[in-house]
């Protein structure tokens, strides 16, 4: 039986660690792809068409956003970067746990069209350890330091949409956290309705 | 920070492997606790109070009952078997996963009364495995098959009453499966109500 994937959603404050721990998260199993991005800005050394981004020009994206094939968009100053449909389709048809990394805007476009992806928020253990990270090494400019402090502020209110909120303390047992929750969610009522109608239907057939 | 314990109720057809799961998990992690019953029965040899079962007079149980000491009651032929309040709650703040096997009458009044209690439900992989069990070994009479027929068939009806379905394929499988569920529920957004609104509030005085 060829189980289809769940998407994830993870977002958090940033300096979060969230790059990190999915990065080792992938590493160490392979039931995991991460979602892959189109963008209209152009690919920097090294990056791979599909790997990194799928690189596309502002007329192909918007035709993209007219065929309605982006699960979400947004703009961020010159660019467009947006979440492909048909490549998170086909990965979690092929039974992969898609990771996408988003901010919370996104993550909430993601849940409307998609109601069956999960969402993590990856917050710092304690105040302490988040003001340390929002300060940053004391190289900031008051600016720098206050507008992250807004950030951190607006991104705290969604903290309740998300379905689960991961704490960062140690890096390893957060990872394992995140491999549960969605090892745990495969095994949701909701996800195996066709198995229980299945398992029914033959009972009452006896 | 202490964290409370998870509630677990545990259901399933008979002959799912509840018994040995339950125990593979309490030898594997020291995070769990078994609930223990009163009873009216009168202890076996080998039976410890408080291990296997708190014994109770007729008397003393029915006080139980009136002085709402029990999560939920039934009765079994001539005895009485109970969850008692006390010792699940004492469990739950001393940090402990309690597990709590029952059948799916007391599941739901369990979620009734305690709606935050996660609702196992173990199943077998398939059909012929169901059947295979429930017939037996081919030397129990047609009466006690169709009793267990129609008993498995009234179970299959609340399965979508449980909050995970676990599928009894691979014993050891299982038990992880069980304990990522409720290490996943931990992490859940509801379960962290008090650690979200801390850091908003903490956020919002900056």
């Amino acid at each position: 039986m060829m189980r289809r994937g769940i998407l994830t959603v993870v977002s958090g404050f940033s300096g979060a660690g969230k790059g990190t721990m999915m990065k080792r998260l992938l590493e160490k199993y392979d039931s995991y792809a991460l979602s892959v991005s189109a963008t209209t800005r152009l690919p920097r050394e090294g990056e791979q068409e599909g790997r990194e981004y799928f690189f596309k020009t502002t007329e192909a994206f918007l035709e993209m956003i007219e065929n309605e094939e982006l699960v979400e968009y947004a703009r961020y100053v010159d660019n467009f970067y947006g979440t492909p449909k048909a490549y998170v389709e086909q990965q979690l048809a092929d039974g992969k746990d898609v990771i996408l990394e988003i901010e919370i805007q996104g993550a909430r476009k993601i849940k409307e069209k998609i109601p069956d992806a999960v969402l993590l928020f990856i917050a710092p253990p304690s105040m302490q350890e988040l003001k340390r990270r929002l300060l940053g090494r004391g190289t900031e400019t008051e600016e720098i330091i206050q507008a992250r402090l807004e950030r951190a502020q607006k991104e705290s209110v969604g903290m309740e949409d998300y379905d689960y909120l991961i704490i960062n303390d140690d890096l390893d047992v957060c990872v394992e956290d995140v491999h549960h929750i969605i090892r745990g969610e495969h095994r949701r009522t909701e996800r195996n309705r066709e198995f229980i109608k299945q398992i029914q239907g033959e009972l009452k057939g006896e």
